[in-house]
């Protein structure tokens, strides 16, 4: 049995697996503010995963963690979280470790998710395709002949920091124009904060009085044929396309799977993504490109972090 | 026994090599300009080769061509050739099989670049690496795992291509901003033209006046220490770091092989290009990349063809 967490914005995710990737628990909680709130959370979610198979923690043979923000795998620590600073320089792997007693192991969101997919989920049919993690930033993982490349130093498929404008928008990275300033769950509410204030009817206006306005409200009304909300979609998922166009004329991928919170949105992001890609591609290259989404958000990052662990033990 | 031929803007370059890859023989020619005189070359280049070791054309197992431009795998033709028109839609391969009785493959310039390097030159060392053809265009291929990985449809690293500016120049290739426009000999002298009218003292004024200006005289130009040919590859090499930023990105390499012609001024572009990638990428993801030229400019890409033709016929 292992278990694999999935640390996001707003929640934790776990679940409780065998070698064979199978789900034999599942659960969603909020994480914690401060760092003995989130050492709460990790324990008790361990707990909790183990206990509905009758099991205590120490009888899991590992645990994968897989965390937003830049990682330190060595020493098992979030360096920088956007989303949740008490998640800076906490011992996470350390802890678990010291509370469970059961070996623990770091990774980034992205590559938990490709991993997940990889394993159980739309990749399985695909020797060659790419994941695209649509969240707070960009994150990205490439399959290359069934297997997952991770680079030389693990540090791979940084997408989201790629320039799709040199010329562009100054990044926290150093570097200019990076795909994630334009076409993440950030650049999108960036944007839709520049544009919203140039049009004083749009029902955008009516729900920010009453709620924190994010991408699901604008998605919503997009649907409800809100133009400004749909011209928003519009605008990042053109910026998006041009960023996947450029992985495309690299990898000639079979497929493209999308996970994180901004693809749900992908009714609205398909078709603008697919157009650009089209029009930006060498002639040809897009013809037999699947586009998919991951096929169990709230699961598959926490399997693929599961599965880091049974690797890792492997070794 | 294998030939390999590479064929690029002003020559055809070609090899005998055995099994192990063993250069036998070599030659070099200029390229002629009807398809009357292409055939003639290629015919020509590929007796000469086989006569170097007293052997007749049709004892030779396999012949390879590499070419530039866009190419048709299965109908062994150039579809798109910058600089040899009468080259577009000549049956190239059919030609050599016909006239020699010998089978014969093709393959874009770029590949078989990297199949040389892969096969007996820098890149025998490295795991994971890219290699980048300046040339007319820039061409790509990357080394994953020891092997050579051409993508879907064999059509993967269309590196020139990437786009390093969406709002920049529109590209022949329906996309705009496309790193070749900048970073290519082509690009450099755009750029170049651009800048030398507004410096009517440089000394490229008067070699202009002399003979047809090519970065080869930008480059000496530079290291006799004229302040514009400096600043003319300095500003390509920094839109060439710029993409290669993307690339270290998206691939975290152990090393960067460069070809084509215009990587002999290597001692001009590596220091920018090294500059601009430390600038750009994530931290820490270009300390122990190396910057390498091609083994042998001359032959590597003729070997890797040979290599492609050996390959062929394996399966």
């Amino acid at each position: 049995m292992y278990i694999g967490i999935d640390i996001g914005g707003t929640t934790i995710k776990g679940v409780l697996t065998n070698r064979e990737g199978e789900i034999l628990s599942f659960k969603k909680i909020p994480i914690g503010k401060t760092p003995p709130e989130i050492e709460h959370c990790l324990i008790e979610l361990i707990r909790v995963l183990a206990a509905a198979k009758g099991l205590d923690p120490s009888a899991v043979k590992g645990i994968g963690v897989g965390s937003a923000g830049s990682i330190d795998r060595d020493r098992g620590m979030v360096l920088t979280s956007p989303n949740i600073p008490a998640l800076q320089k906490f011992p996470l792997i350390k802890t678990i470790r010291h509370r469970t007693g059961v070996p623990a192991f770091l990774e980034n969101d992205a590559t938990v998710a490709v991993i997940g997919e990889w394993w159980k989920g739309a990749g399985r049919k695909y020797s060659n395709w790419i994941m695209l993690t649509l969240g707070t930033g960009i994150g990205g993982g490439v399959v290359i002949d069934r297997r997952i490349y991770t680079g030389q130093s693990g540090s791979a498929m940084e997408v989201g920091h790629t320039s799709i404008d040199y010329r562009g928008r100054k990044c926290p990275c150093g570097s200019t124009g990076c795909l994630e300033l334009y076409a993440s769950a950030t650049g999108l509410m960036r944007y839709a904060r520049r544009v919203i204030r140039k049009h004083p009817d749009s029902p955008l206006i009516a729900r920010m009085k009453k709620e924190k306005l994010d991408p699901r409200i604008i998605e919503e009304e997009a649907l409800l044929g809100d133009p400004l909300s749909l011209h928003i979609y519009a605008q990042v998922s053109t910026w998006l396309g041009i960023g996947i166009a450029n992985l495309v004329n690299i990898f000639n991928p079979e497929a493209i799977v999308f996970g994180g919170g901004l693809s749900r949105a992908h009714r609205l992001i398909f078709p603008v993504v697919k157009k650009t890609v089209h029009e930006r591609v060498m002639e040809g290259l897009d013809h037999n490109i699947r586009y998919l989404i991951i096929r169990d958000h709230d699961r598959a990052p926490a399997l693929g972090a599961a599965r880091v662990a049974m690797d890792a033990l492997k070794k």
